[in-house]
């Protein structure tokens, strides 16, 4: 931080009025979803067992590049709304780059990170449709804690699997969620069928957001009244974050410049898309010339090295086929501290989009990641999340590539949450007790063999 | 959270440019800090081995109303403020409450509390004044983590002594604090003088504010070219906290409102200061009519059960003898969660000010403020500080009066700050097992007995 410090905030009437639906605008788009068991492109309504409707139209929307949020998801923006763009003069300094590094700040939601922009539209779309009970899957626990304050808001109860390593990693989103009033379950559990036979395969199995999904989609299908919510992953998801791109290129306007490289880290897609989508328009539409570059964990490396295939979206194959890069549905990801980042599959668009050149991307080893979120945060002030931490290191090769060339390049980075519960992670890393993991190209392919197979 | 949510936030140009300085105003002034051994008034220059310069000059100050906020410090402050102001709907509605709740968001800073308004200003000083090394105390952790980090930012070394309770109760605390590079040692220790006295007469001694500042103060006074820091308690500190007040005061007019009742937490005074002053100093010069509340702890009633005397600032004995409302700078805290309230003490000015009537205090039952802060996080979605819960639950109090009287009072409090770092206090408390603990007169009698003898 130098005394050029500079944040850009929208007045309130500036908060986006319609989210951006980059499938209405891809050249290519994406394949359809394919119903497993009658292998058909999937239709909205076989998808209304298990989400809200309004959900399952915005998922398939492959025609309106404009969707309207509706005034009470905007009045509810606005509690956390516009979130800052800051430029980063720290980290810059720190780095003595001549880039320029800009990041948009989602951590300064309540609950500390992007996932909010669509836990309060799904949950609303839900209340209007009649819903009277929400659950979801959740990994390090931003998502959970999201959707469980957003179905306070609307009066619904939620029902939570956390994946149990982030569980037991990160106890206190739980107590977040629990203080919210959700029922939080660690996955995999004995409460549904698809735990209990992962569980009978593997009593030791330390669950992925795959385990945690097959365990929601069960509940949310045998219980009256209640919807499965997704927080990442999913097109209509990613639609609704793009409210933090939209917001980000107003600011850039403000700060009286465009980005040359748009970074963020890759889990399912959910931040990604939101920071990226609305500048990648103009690459679609324009041919602007902007880097996208998504921000993997090497322990984790679909985008790098998956494979496109059709693939589950979840261990037990409760969902439907979907056409992406994917390190097989029953993937396990290593133990890494960015529970949000495990995760086997890229989503549709992405996957798509990844395909065509759009966009690329890079896997980081933890320990690159953390040294990188310990240097911004005593740069910028704020611990950032493991998670985020994997746009950080990458904005750090970027802006280091920058002092080698001398390019004064734009770099923009979403800052997708804070970190302030992980710090047990930080412990063990400053205590020098984390390590990196690799996998081999024959455990990867062991990994693919059921999606291989579903593909033949 | 309904559909009218509003948050307010100044543009950049509008964050202030002067700190209050109510001492220049009161009616009756504070009565002078003594130097224990001549014991003759306070002259700045007797602090000078202590502070930096500049803070001593600051907290003497009787004449002049507004000290100009550095620029370098004011550009810092643009960092994260303007905080946002926001009208608490979700609270008014779970209350059923005709009353007008606005709350401040001081939670919003990087560090996750107002902190870093005196944090930046006085590592500031520091640094312009050639100082090298930084030493603090600090109890949940919030000041010593705005410290660490204004260090960090100016290139000061710092060195923090964590209340012992504290340090184990919330080990994420200092976590962060080492994250930014401080080193932090858990107080009483014995790498002071004074750490080793007290634990020589209580090896079990779970330390408190008292103890923590004589060995910041010791390790100050020994070490070349360091100075001693304070989060709260002195006149400099609840100046740099002002910043909140004149802030709430322009955006409470953009709401179109005036407070009728300006509530805070109570434990040094720093947020308290910070929040009210500005408003009283229209109560002072205009006869405006607001009632300001201080919220303590019952554990911990220094305003509602202490003692006007001179006293010293901490356990040991190395202040200046400070004329205030005191518990006895032996009193023992009862192990609450609300760290940052562990202090038995109350400032000079507030002390006077409190004896003239300006203000009141309550006390507030450790369960009450859990119970307040739950409520509050499944209205508001934010997670407060056990400390900000003492001002939630006064809030709840005072909204509660008006559902009985029908009376639609304009009720302002400070959110000192975020709870996501007391997690494991909000499990004890969802679990049944927190509790409250209540003192006797003759307890209190018994912990003034030092501080007595002192004004015979």
């Amino acid at each position: 931080m130098s005394n050029k410090v500079k944040r850009f905030i929208l007045p309130e009437e500036e908060i986006p009025h319609y989210w951006y639906n980059i499938q209405a605008e891809m050249p290519n788009k994406p394949l359809p979803p394919i119903h497993p068991a009658t292998k058909q492109p999937l239709k909205p309504e076989d998808l209304f067992p298990i989400f809200a409707e309004e959900l399952c139209r915005q998922e398939l929307n492959q025609t309106d590049p404009w969707i309207e949020i509706p005034e009470e998801v905007r009045e509810m923006y606005k509690y956390y709304r516009s979130t800052p763009l800051v430029r980063a003069y720290g980290l810059e300094q720190a780095l003595g780059t001549p880039a320029h590094i800009y990041f948009k700040n989602e951590s300064v939601s309540p609950m500390g990170s992007h996932k909010l922009n669509s836990a309060i539209p799904q949950a609303y779309y839900c209340k209007k449709e009649g819903v009277t009970n929400v659950t979801t899957e959740t990994g390090a626990g931003q998502w959970g804690a999201a959707l469980s304050y957003a179905a306070r808001l609307f009066g619904l109860e939620a029902a939570v699997y956390q994946v149990k390593i982030s569980y037991e990693q990160k106890p206190y989103r739980r107590s977040i969620m629990q203080t919210y009033g959700a029922q939080v379950t660690p996955s995999p559990s004995m409460s549904t069928r698809a735990g209990k036979n992962i569980l009978t395969k593997d009593p030791f199995h330390q669950g992925s957001l795959g385990t945690a999904i097959s365990e929601a989609i069960e509940l949310a299908t045998t219980t009256p009244n209640c919807k499965y919510t997704l927080g990442s992953v999913l097109s209509h998801v990613s639609l609704h974050q793009t409210v933090i791109g939209l917001e980000a290129e107003k600011q850039m306007k403000m700060a009286g410049e465009y980005p040359d490289v748009v970074i963020a880290c890759f889990g399912g897609g959910s931040n990604f898309s939101g920071i990226a989508f609305p500048f990648m328009r103009h690459t679609i539409n324009e041919g602007k010339k902007t880097r996208f570059i998504a921000a993997e964990p090497n322990s984790c490396p679909k985008l790098t090295r998956g494979k496109f295939e059709y693939d589950f979206g979840d261990e037990a194959g409760y969902t439907p086929l979907l056409p992406m890069y994917t390190l097989g549905h029953n993937f396990r990801p290593a133990n890494i501290h960015a529970g949000g980042l495990r995760y086997h599959g890229a989503g549709v668009i992405i996957s798509q989009l990844l395909k065509d050149g759009f966009m690329k991307a890079v896997d980081i080893p933890q320990l690159e990641t953390f040294e990188a979120g310990t240097l911004f945060a005593r740069a910028e002030g704020i611990i950032p999340a493991p998670e985020s931490s994997h746009a950080i290191a990458a904005t750090i090769r970027e802006a280091l590539k920058c002092k080698e060339t001398g390019e004064e390049k734009v770099i923009l980075f979403n800052l997708s949450g804070h970190g302030l519960i992980d710090m047990a992670a930080y412990d063990q890393y400053i205590a020098g007790n984390l390590q990196n993991y690799s996998i081999s190209d024959e455990e990867l392919a062991a990994s693919m063999k059921d999606a291989d197979a579903l593909n033949q």
